[in-house]
């Protein structure tokens, strides 16, 4: 891990009382996931597929779908309906559309349900629990939020959606939605995501920040995105410089 | 415990995936916790108070407020609200209103933030976790449920509320929200109450229900609810007990 702190600005984290984390990228290693899932599941029924590409374009088309709902042109819907939406789209580029059986489909979109968390993951937020009430907080779906959770044995006080909301991050309700359900002022929390737009809708409700560095969270064939141009409280490796950093 | 199981109706309890536990007497001893917690507060500032009195009408003032929510005669209102209101009038039924100040009301406010469970619940909820989304469902807010669930250590997956609807328990709905959450239908949903009120309100909406019987919940001095007139599909004498049936 490349540490590097960064203490900008001089704001006040003693009244941090919440720590509210992003779930895709930040706490686990989606990419990893889905490519190795959706490599078994493609060698089990004999599909020949590009499984790097299919996964960066169902990626693609997935921040598309959020998009088309954060701008209005569609009514909020829960994200594994977005993921089996965008997955249509995939199959049919990838020229593989009518080769895949509804179980299959479903299955694949069940993917996102199971992924790794990051190797730092549980270690930090087990020092984190005991100062800081711990929340995910995630564009995806309650319950996939809590699956993923679950199956990964994290030891999150609560879970939070973009669900709980209505809308999808980073649009300012879904983290004021969060600190009403979690009965705080927005600067009693802070927002831990490896995304400046997530640190950046955030900011804008209030919250504290820390930008944590997930180079390879795309797969390791993708630039990371660049810290530095990201304003936030802190910048940090991975969560257990999170919790050197705040004292845990 | 007393063990009597009763399996009635032959609902088909196969297709529970999730388990809804009511918390306030159901999964936690709050007269114990309540009478403990404000013995000690009024010891430590000199207040003469009948403690299991004043206890007693909190709770019904509770139920009260509770139902002025249920019949629109005011706004949904967080649960620390209702209590601080509730706090007001047995402060003052009890003669001792100008004896307490603001600091000391938000403390007795928050002794329903931590409470004991009961001896059997972290136990069962270990046996259920492999098999069952474990969630709490309860008429307290989701902080002051995470706030409970955390200091306890219990091992649930998620936190519900009747916050999350904006209404409160039995209206239907906060079931269906619940299941909404859930991405579950209702019949895969299993509530868990030590209220008849409660599990009524679960059957209607279409979950399975599982009455648990906690004799002492409104205290030693108080008759317990006969559990021979609650319809429901499961009768268990603790959450261990509720574990054995479900296969656990």
């Amino acid at each position: 891990v490349e540490s590097s702190v960064v203490l900008a600005g001089g704001a006040d984290l003693s009244e941090v009382r919440a720590i509210t984390f992003d779930v895709f990228g930040t706490t686990f290693d989606w990419w990893s996931g889905v490519v190795a899932q959706v490599d078994d599941l493609a060698k089990k029924i004999g599909l020949e597929l590009d499984v790097v590409a299919a996964t960066d374009h169902w990626r693609e088309e997935f921040f598309l779908a959020l998009d088309s709902v954060r701008n209005g042109r569609r009514e909020f819907a829960y994200l594994d309906v977005l993921h089996a939406e965008c997955l249509e789209r995939v199959l049919v580029r990838a020229d593989v559309a009518d080769r895949v059986d509804d179980e299959t489909r479903r299955h694949l979109v069940r993917v996102w349900h199971r992924l790794p968390a990051w190797n730092d993951v549980a270690g930090g937020l087990r020092r984190l629990q005991d100062k800081f009430t711990l929340a995910a907080l995630s564009n995806g779906g309650f319950a996939l939020t809590t699956a993923l959770v679950k199956n990964a044995g994290l030891p999150f006080d609560c879970i939070l959606s973009a669900q709980n909301a209505r809308h999808y991050k980073p649009d300012i309700e879904v983290y004021n939605t969060a600190a009403e359900l979690l009965d705080l002022e927005p600067r009693q929390v802070m927002m831990v995501a490896a995304h400046g737009w997530d640190i950046a809708g955030a900011r804008a409700a209030g919250f504290r920040t820390a930008y944590v560095k997930r180079p390879r969270e795309s797969g390791p064939h993708k630039a990371p995105e660049n810290p530095d141009s990201v304003a936030c409280d802190l910048v940090v490796g991975d969560f257990g410089e999170l919790a050197d950093i705040l004292g845990c």
